[in-house]
């Protein structure tokens, strides 16, 4: 069921395509940057964002800050990193890959047998090709991710190891945050992970949908004030809960957007409350989209969702992706690049998160204000003329059930669920009914 | 399970035998009769009614009366109606069949072309040789409906049409009504609309077992009041609704009963409040029938249940059908006749309803009055002797359920849904209790 | 998932086979007895279980005693019994097996003719090499019980009958009844009935389980009181229920023990509550164990949970079995004897039932002491250090779990239930995060 677009379809389909190649360029720009949980790769990213959302904040939040339970952690760059032969040549480069350095590696410079160098090294024996992706972010280590292949070749007696990087104390840790005010002060807050370096769908895709999104919400009337918060993951959303107490206080629905890019159909993980207003807006979205989708219960493992759904904050925040963490074969390797992420998919994934958008917009709670038997709706125009017939048509429908259950305690959002119908349909039919003084949002 | 006749098995067949034939023999009476809206179709139908159900009242409300939204519409008679070729023969011909003329339409005398007269013709397509039940009560027009074969056959260049019907803005509505005082005020409501004309199935067949069910009812003690109301679709029950307003706050229960002559397995629809009394009963009678059967969720299309459920009232009212409307080939034409609907299909349908109102009846909740620890059943005669087999009688079981349960949260319905055991028997079982001095109704 | 045992797993499965022949030899010392509701039997039976459990109280409540709804029956005992043809040989004899005569069979002696003595008498024609189980507990009267192969081989026309039996209004009903204090005066129950004479699997397997179930318990440090009752079936509950209204009132779960030494998987049938505490430990429990179970709804047919869920009491009280009553074809009859019975199935149910009790000990509400975002694991050694990896482990789980639904409004039970995760993992957990400072126990 076409919901949000009015142009013809090929005139949708070019949009489309346009979108389609301007958020894959986007993502390709962001791609080979070198992101970490701090450090001068999150700043450079939110400077290109920028330049597509010029009123983004960012903010810095000095290393050692308390931030609830943590502390914002020594800020983590790299210039160089690379394991050399006996000959001089870099057998591992870090300039080659920035997912070859184990992420927040402590500075390191000397020979090491290569037993010893072992006990540093990361591959994936099932999937020899794939360089992996590892962090130690809160253990002091330094390590190496290479191909299992590339691994086996290391035959060495002694191998020498530079890390160029630095861990400062007096740094700082680094988010993006956008606020597009709405008609009210209650809050979606759109959260997305920007911490991790070149791995295309988690989650450069999650950022990119989540940048157009904020463009085409800020071109549309508002009903909601949005929040977007592009952090580091864990940390970043636990840095933002901290200093943001009266924001948390005006969120009334929020989503965790990652994963968006790739090939598999669409999963959204439930928030903790499990029947909140956003998780039946999701099911429905979903359900009206005609895509695959999978909704599945809340889970206290996963991306941000984990934080804004800590008990004692136990916000109504959802996780909207594509195949979830772990259950794809390119999942934290470098076969999650470029090609696997499809213009196309980011496409499909936006027009999901503006419908998502969308049904939150439309969900009120109407009152019928003609509730004694069924208006005649056939004087009010809103009805078909010769009877007796079956069309039934889904418009015809739309207006019986929203009347029918229009008695103040179903909000639109819960017709869509009782009847079948879709949330875009109902919403045109109740501004219909409400034009014909039939129905009054409460 | 039996449940209401004491008659042996041989008798009981040939009583439903000769149920049926009457039953049949009042359809086949009524079925010529050209009902409408409004009229002497109505009027002539009532007073056939009343040579069975003679203290049915029968209203006339005034064309032009307010009815909550709605507004009492003209009368319509018809006396004639045809169309006639170049050679002045009736290729179409009301006096043929009542279903021929377009309901309620406006009338007309002249000459047409081809082309004009093709514009109020209906036809069925994909059943060619049926003609279609087609109604405009709320729009002026006038229309003939005709099978497609002979549609196809109207090859002149003008026909002269003449429909001779009336819309008197002085006229009335009628409908009829009979209330059977019970021991309580508190009243089970029963309806039928009864505003189609040559149609057998839609909804003679409701009407003839509605008719039946007082006749029986009449005979019997009676716990609730019972009222039929037999008035025309959607503003028949309106115009009833806004005339009774003590009444309808003595409503407990309700059912509209349609489609009862045909063919297929049973369907339930249930009222909008989903999980009412009414619903429960449905729902165990058509459990314990053993005939195949459905039941569905609510749905603000369909009979006068719109109104009785609609928000203002939210009446307890469901709907009991056989195959629901426009799931079977026949319904809304001209094969909707009376081979079409069978005498021992009337029967079963009267069956059913008679086993419904009986739930009805004997839904109590029950205090169990010795509920600490099983009373002993064996010296109230209540048990079987010698234990240890395995013979687990449901009339045991009943017993055992029943003290069970009544903790004054639980009535008869809910017994007989959590054990599975028939309302029939869980009844009999209850007042043998009851003699026994172990359960009182509350 | 191991659960309580801290032994190497070839120790444990030693110890496995000596607690199950140490099982099996109480059972087959217990087995020859002739037990009913009341007598010598119940006395001798308990005096054997003295020996295992010293703490045993014996109570003896005299015959006419009110109890509840019932009085407690004249005192029955048997010495022999016998049924003698012309030739004077027993062709029926109580001294080969005690389940030849009906239980609680008045004294009888003399001459009756076959037909006669033909009813008196049980057979079970399906299973004709099988003795049946039959009482009159209630209904005075005699009988024999004989497989269908003897009885046919009856065909003499005369025979001299025998019983030489005592029903002796002054004696007494005798019950056992165990108390271990814990530390809270909450109590749970455990409940075997003993009045069934020579049957293995019905119930000398839930006396054995319960009495090995009370000496481990006895060894261990105790939340709750246990409390054993071993009586007579629906009288022995009945006449503790009426004596013990304090005791009562401190029941905060319950089982009653039966048919727990066949072969088949096991069943647990809810109390009548359904959803108390007892009924999630109980699912838990099974669904953890990697066994065959089978959960069943409350049906008030059955044991002794009966009266302990007679709408009065309402305890929370549930059953544990294998396959139930009836559902095998040893139930009731001679074969269900001490080969039916196995070591290794006695064992196997001690255990799920010493894993239920720990599951309720273990079963706490626990607050979150760090409930906004997720408190850093990692620096109190609780999280894995390289991240990025797809681990996972269910002891990470556990911990995010607990941390996340330690609202106050989850118990372990429930933790176990929304996350899938075990009740022995999560208590262990549990205490890691006490431990820690992270969770209090509300």
């Amino acid at each position: 069921m076409p919901t949000s677009t009015a142009l013809p379809a090929p005139a949708a389909a070019e949009a489309a395509l346009a979108s389609g190649e301007a958020m894959h360029a986007l993502l390709a720009r962001l791609f080979p940057i070198c992101r970490s949980l701090t450090g001068n790769g999150v700043r450079e990213t939110l400077a290109i964002v920028r330049e597509y959302l010029p009123e983004l904040q960012v903010h810095e939040v000095p290393s050692g800050t308390p931030a609830l339970d943590w502390m914002v952690p020594a800020e983590w760059n790299i210039r160089d990193a690379w394991v050399k032969n006996a000959a001089g040549e870099r057998v591992i480069d870090f300039r080659a890959h920035n997912l070859h350095v184990l992420q927040y590696s402590t500075p390191v410079r000397g020979w090491f047998s290569r037993a010893e160098l072992e006990e540093h090294l990361f591959s994936l024996p099932q999937q020899p090709d794939l360089i992996p992706y590892r962090t130690s972010y809160y253990q002091p280590n330094w390590g190496f991710c290479l191909s299992h292949r590339q691994r086996q070749q290391l035959q060495e007696e002694h191998y020498e190891v530079c890390i160029d990087s630095t861990l400062d104390e007096s740094g700082a840790l680094t988010y993006g945050e956008l606020v597009l005010p709405g008609a009210s002060e209650e809050e979606v807050l759109l959260s997305c992970h920007c911490c991790h370096p070149s791995l295309a769908n988690d989650n450069l895709s999650g950022l990119v949908v989540a940048v157009f999104l904020m463009q085409e919400l800020a071109r549309q009337p508002r009903r909601y004030t949005y929040r977007l918060v592009l952090g580091p993951g864990t940390i970043g959303s636990i840095v933002w809960l901290s200093r943001n107490p009266e924001a948390v206080g005006r969120i009334r629905h929020g989503l965790v957007l990652t994963l968006l890019g790739g090939p598999g159909g669409f999963t959204y993980k439930q928030s903790r409350r499990a029947t909140a207003e956003v998780d039946r807006a999701a099911a429905l979205v979903l359900r009206d989209s005609g895509t695959t989708y999978e909704v599945r219960p809340w889970l206290p493992y996963g991306y941000d969702e984990r934080q804004y759904c800590s008990p004692g904050f136990n916000l109504p925040v959802g996780c909207l992706s594509r195949t979830p963490f772990g259950e794809f074969a390119e999942y934290h390797t470098s076969a999650d690049n470029l090609s696997f992420v499809q213009p196309a998919q980011l496409v499909e994934s936006l027009r999901l998160a503006e419908d998502f958008c969308a049904a939150l917009e439309a969900n009120r709670t109407y009152q019928n204000l003609s509730p004694y038997g069924e208006p005649q709706l056939g004087r009010r125009g809103l009805y078909k003329g010769v009877g007796g017939g079956q069309e039934g048509a889904d418009w015809q429908m739309a207006l019986l059930w929203l009347l029918n259950l229009s008695d103040g305690s179903h909000n639109l959002l819960q017709v869509a669920e009782q009847s079948g119908l879709g949330v875009a349909l109902l919403h045109r039919a109740a501004r219909a009914l409400e034009t014909a003084g039939l129905l009054q949002p409460l």
